[in-house]
């Protein structure tokens, strides 16, 4: 098979089994009973099976230009067990779907695979199958299967007043990175962190079990942006959500660059998605190691989702209007 | 909200909330331990899991102009547990992945997203969650976890030399019935039975774990064709596979239809893919009711797939030349 002929020309069964080949080639593990190449997977969970899907789609999640085809396989990889490790999850399984038009070269889709593969193995996980189909445009879905292992799953709804919330890691570095790719003239060598979060997010997802072992009430992994995050815990369990700016912690050299860029690095650290570190709400004497607390949980006010940002509210007449990102908004391609 | 709004104009949080509360308006069931809504779901699997995913492409799987969109979330769900089903599993929960464009209108979304969850009701199962993402071109990814409630999973390629080889129900319908939505001027309304099973196949999908629970030696959906699906379990199992076109199973009405469109209903039978009835290698004593006995496993004679039909080689110079249908090939749109 030449890298360089079209997923055409090779036909899907060459293809399909070149990607197996990838998916297996790091051997068997304990709890795959059977892995791809067959008309399913069958993973030993060994009790309760945590399960999300996403997916990602050219010219609107990703862009070839900005990304190389493993760095998207990896960022689709992250986000669904983001999702996972969110519930208080481990990954130990994924199926990837890939919708592509027929001219795209082998070569594209194996080192797609490849970043799959590669993001899977990081977090201990494997690829159990996928499915490989013609469509005018590149469409990534990955399914990620995780085992709770006991824990308590840990739900969007949860949060108590009185609770404290903290976050698993630095925020805005996505936004951040989006930035600098966005800003024609700006010197992308002196940034290439922040531009490698945004093509694959790096959150340590074992933090989501490590929150549920220590009784996280709620949890959610940051994909929309805080603020946006935050709505949807305030609404789910019709609580307020009040944090200080301040608090929320993020890499020292964004103030930098958003100086250069003349952006506000608060406003990445609040609304900028994508980092897929976690959200979660805490009694405040079991927040574990790892975690940043940056604000509390309150009774609400009233009936509408509620959340404060340094004493204002969020949406507010003289509050700020903060807001994350929906798929459906401007394409980024 | 107005179904005959576009899914941009109503923002994929507001559709999201809906497919949501359809697939959650059956109420809660005893494995689904957190279901849609939450960053992921829980499900209480008890054993091992059985997982697949499958994806479903505007104008290469399916068409608007062919199918409602409720036929089309139908068909996906019966995809992916068909192949759960060919492991021995019983499909309990999906994830849906739905991406489209933005000037879709919500009641296509809201349509497709019954059809799903209908054929999940159907299959005992739940809908478990999703995503909803733009796109150029509908894609539905649709992933089935299911349960093999303490029996051995059952592989492709455990067919040995000895073994009956037979199928849970009639092929060909599809196939017959993509032939009438192809040929201009037949009659459709005499033929509604065939159309109706080329927009949704109608397996009955329980054979999968009755199979697997009489021992079935190797198991396989057939969904590229019943010589397709010989040769893939010849490859994995090295063994030589042999059927008597007579003996397969097909509906009455389907020499007629041939006869009326110059057709050969033997080509239907043999390589109409997308029945998903399953094909199984028993031993012949262990054949379940609901089976079809239409041949027998062999000993290989060389190290290439062997399928014999009807005593002469497929793909041999004096044999028939039978071939299934890749994604990659002619688009049906």
């Amino acid at each position: 098979m030449d890298r360089s002929d079209s997923v055409g020309e090779i036909g899907e069964r060459a293809v399909i089994a070149a990607l197996t080949a990838a998916a297996t080639a790091a051997g068997p593990v304990d709890d795959i009973v059977i892995g791809s190449g067959d008309d399913a997977a069958v993973l030993d969970i060994g009790g309760s099976a945590v399960i999300s899907t996403d997916t990602v789609v050219e010219g609107r999640h990703f862009r070839f230009d900005w990304s190389t085809p493993q760095q998207i396989g990896a960022r689709a990889v992250v986000q669904s067990s983001a999702d996972v490790a969110a519930m208080g999850g481990r990954t130990t399984g994924l199926v990837v779907s890939i919708a592509c038009p027929a001219a795209t070269r082998v070569g594209v889709i194996l080192d797609l695979n490849d970043g799959v593969v590669g993001a899977a193995h990081a977090l201990g996980a494997r690829v159990l199958g996928g499915d490989l189909v013609a469509a005018e445009q590149v469409v990534v879905s990955v399914t990620a299967v995780g085992a709770l292992e006991g824990r308590r799953p840990v739900s969007l709804g949860g949060a108590r007043p009185g609770d404290v919330l903290a976050v698993s890691g630095p925020l805005g570095a996505s936004a951040a990175g989006l930035a600098v790719l966005s800003t024609p003239g700006v010197d992308d060598a002196q940034w290439t962190e922040v531009v490698a979060l945004h093509r694959v997010p790096m959150p340590d997802l074992s933090q989501g079990p490590v929150a549920a072992a220590a009784g996280a009430h709620a949890m959610t992994d940051i994909s929309d942006g805080l603020v946006e995050e935050l709505i949807t815990m305030s609404r789910a369990a019709q609580v307020a959500m009040a944090v200080e700016v301040a608090a929320v912690p993020r890499r020292p050299d964004l103030a930098r660059l958003a100086t250069e860029l003349g952006a506000e690095v608060d406003e990445w650290v609040l609304t900028g998605g994508e980092d897929h570190h976690l959200l979660a709400a805490f009694d405040a004497a079991s927040v574990p190691d790892g975690w940043t607390v940056i604000g509390s949980v309150r009774e609400a006010t009233s009936t509408t989702p509620e959340v404060w940002v340094d004493g204002r509210r969020v949406g507010a007449p003289d509050g700020p209007d903060l807001h994350g990102w929906q798929s459906f908004a401007e394409p980024r391609g």
